[in-house]
This record gives structure tokens, sequence and C-alpha cells, in this order.
């Protein structure tokens, strides 16, 4: 699934650079976009310790923000020029198992793709764990 | 809603130095607690240029970090001694209007509070527009 | 907000009437279209106790059904001749307290309306209890 | 995933019966329990005309109240002593494409299973079409 495809006209570096410029936050983080195809995209922020929250565990805004910039990332890939203005509606979050410190991965792909609208799928791990940690959809109205 | 009352058991102040100690990226944003009660709480977050996306709109992640932030103080005002350890299990958050550039400011009210879980809605707005900008419903499974 | 407007074009009795001919299923269990207004829509499915689940209360899907049918309600006061066609893209629903057996009673409201997408919210209960039983949001596509 | 285990110590059909009997409405639609297992269960709800919706596609309750009872199968499955009793707290249903006529088969599928809280997935489709109808997430508190 996360593997570049001849379809891929931007790579995940690019997808990576784009993300880092338009959302400053994820370059406080330290944002890395690793994999991005035509119906998948990979990104991971790096441990700190200061996402931890009491019990050790992984902080749900740090989950969250990773899930969120992966499926931004997908939708670049999908159509940097119209889809940088993508409005998210919904975001949806089950949190799944405790994720124990480590880098964050996050792993979307394509549910729907209609004109109007996208719905797209997230898992998020933990490198400290093979366990999901979240599962997140999201909703994109599309320009 | 978002004023003390003779139940409340500890304050804005000290909700907020336990979840800046507990959360250390809600210190680094500068996090403010304003207001806790039996049933609600408030809380905002500066606003900083770094958090815009393109279309200068607040992006998602920020919103969401202040909503769960708002549940957050919320779950410590009703019982700081067991709630630190409460976890997320589900975080759904529709966006409603743009965010346009502001303090954000969440309002948390419990929706249902059982032995065994929490249902928590959140109101995010910024300071730059009335309108709602997301409305995040949150579940809680408590210690 | 449930009460009729003078921009109310379509009345309670014709938004029933096209929704229990659209929807033969809601005629078979005698929904009752109460009120429509520019904003708000509420509807009624009569109680049997077929509709009941283990444990005496009444199952989640009836109540999920009422919900549905006041939205649907309300997509048709907005504008029936183009919503009719509305497709619902997302529907959640948060279960709050126990449904005790009685008439479902569901009130609708708009919480965004755009010209592609409209976001409703629909509070259900019972007669037999004034506590919320449901919090459904719902998101729609509009043609 | 939706076979029996030497682990499973209810079958289909009972669990079909249990259903039915507990659920009268589900009785009514002729729902069938197709598998079960120690972590899936599927069933069926027989097409009907007075299913549909303007436009000719399945209405959404009809593909909730298959999900619904495809989760409360996998349940009993799971521990049909204790898991009648099982609260649903939240159910969010994605729709992905059109439902076309036709029998419904809803797939659950363990998503987590903790002492107190159990998180199930649901694949909602027609007999119609190979395509994702549904994509549904329910959250249940356990006795």
């Amino acid at each position: 699934m996360n593997t570049f495809t001849t379809q891929t006209l931007i790579s995940a570096a690019e997808v990576q650079k784009l993300i880092r410029v338009g959302l400053p936050v994820t370059d406080d983080q330290g944002l890395e976009v690793t994999a991005v195809s035509h119906d998948a995209a990979s990104v991971r922020i790096p441990y700190h310790p200061r996402q931890l929250r009491p019990g050790d565990s992984m902080s749900g805004p740090v989950l969250m923000a990773a899930a969120d910039a992966a499926m931004y990332a997908l939708l670049l890939a999908l159509g940097a020029d119209q889809n940088e203005m993508a409005l998210t509606s919904q975001f949806n979050c089950h949190f799944l198992a405790r994720a124990l410190p480590g880098d964050v991965i996050a792993d979307a792909r394509v549910l729907r793709q209609g004109r109007r609208m996208a719905v797209l799928q997230v898992e998020v791990r933990t490198t400290a764990r093979d366990d999901l940690a979240a599962l997140v959809t999201g909703t994109y109205v599309l320009p």
C-alpha cells in the first residue's frame, strides 16, 4: 500500500515540504512524511518526553496530530494543487490501546473518494508496540 | 455554568497547574484554564501565527488540543485524585465554521457522567468570531 | 425553535406524507412529523412492545431510526425539492441514558448549513423520561 | 475470521434465537445470524422493497440496524450470559457508497476488548455490490 506508484506525481519529500511550510506547527514537531502513494500516506513524529501524559502514555493530541498530518499528506499526494485547501469536516478517533513512549507512526488510506468529499482512515501506532493505539476516520470537503 | 460552586474543591489555577505539569505540551502552548465548576470548564490557548494552516485558518489540531485540554480540565475539576488517570476512549470533532486567527477558547460541559464512563461536549471558538468553529464530544473511561 | 415560521413553505403534515411515501419503513412504524420550522424539526414514533431489548429499554435502532427521520424531515423542510436526494455521509450517536419504554421523540436542529453540506444535531428522548436518551449528529451531502 | 472455533461455546443458530427473542424487531425483519466466532460475527437482513428510500437505495436505518445486530451477535458469541446486558455507548456510521437493493450483509469484528469496554467494527454491504456501503464502529460498556 505505502509504496510509490507510477501515478504518483509528488514525492514524500515534496509532500513533507508542503506540509511543513503550510503547517508550521508540524515543522516544530519534526514531522516526516515517510511514504505516499495514490491511495495511502505515512508520517512519523519523533518521540519527545514532553509528549507524555500522566501514566507515561503518549498524550492524545500528539496521536491526533499525527493522524491529521497523515490525512493531509494523502490529500496532497492525491492532488496537491487543489487539495491544499481541502477542509476537514469531521475527525473521529477511537483510542484502542495505551500508546507506549516512542515515535508516532500514522498510516492513512482512502476509504472513499468522491468529487466533493473524501473519507480517509488512519492507523496510529508508536514504535514501542505493534498494537493499534488509535483508529481515526476523517471526512474532507474537497475544493 | 462556568462559575465556581461550593462543591468545587479545586480552582482553575490549580487545574491549570496540574495540566501544565501533567501535559508539558500544553505548557509549551501557554494553555490557560479560565474557569472550572462542577459541570463545566473553559480553557484558552493564546494565538500564535505558527498555528495557521493554508488559507489563514487556525489548524485543526490546535482546535482539537484545546478541546482535549478543556475536557481534561473538567475531569480534574470533577475529581483530581482519580481522574488524572482517566483514559480517553473516543474523540469526535465536527468542524463547523472557519476558525479565524485568534486565541482559541474551548468550553467543556458534562453530557453524562456514570461511575465508569463520562461523556463530555466542548464548544470551540476563536476570539475572532462568535460562531462555533468546532463541536467535540469525548468519551472517557474513569479509573 | 420548533414552531412554524413564515419562511416555512412546507408543513409538518406535508413533510410527514413525503417521508412516509419515500421511506415506507417509517410508515410501518407510524412515524409522525410533529413540527417543522426553517431550522428545526420534530418527529414521534409511537411505542410498541416489540421495540424493547433485554432489560426493557428501547432498542438502539429504534432511537436511531427516529433521529434519522427527524433529520430527513428537517432537510425536507429546508428544501423539499432538492433535499429529498440528500445523502447521509455520517451518522454519530451517543447513547446517554437508558431509554425507558414510551413513544420516541426526536428533535433535530441545524448545526451548520453550507451549500454542499449540512450538519444536524438531534436530541432523542422517550415520553417516559425527560433525560436525553441519545444525542445524534448527522452529516449530509446536499444535491 | 468468520469460522467457528473450539473456543466458541454458542452457535450462530443459538445467537440468532437469542437475538430474535431479545429484539423482536429483528424477528420482524427476518434477521439471520450467518456466522459467529470468537472475534467476528455476520448477519443478513433479507431484502424487502419497503427498505428503499428515494433514489432506490437502501435506507440508512436498515444498514444501521444490520450493523447493530451484527455487533450484538458478536457480543453474545463472546459471552452470552453477561453480554446480553451490554450497553451501546456509541454508534458511528460512515456511509461510503450507495447501497443498491439487495440483502444486507453485516460483518462485525473486535477492534478492542477490555474488561469494561469493547470496541467493534462492522462492514456493511448489500448482495448487489461488493463495495462497502457503510463502515460502523460501536462502543459497548460491558456488565
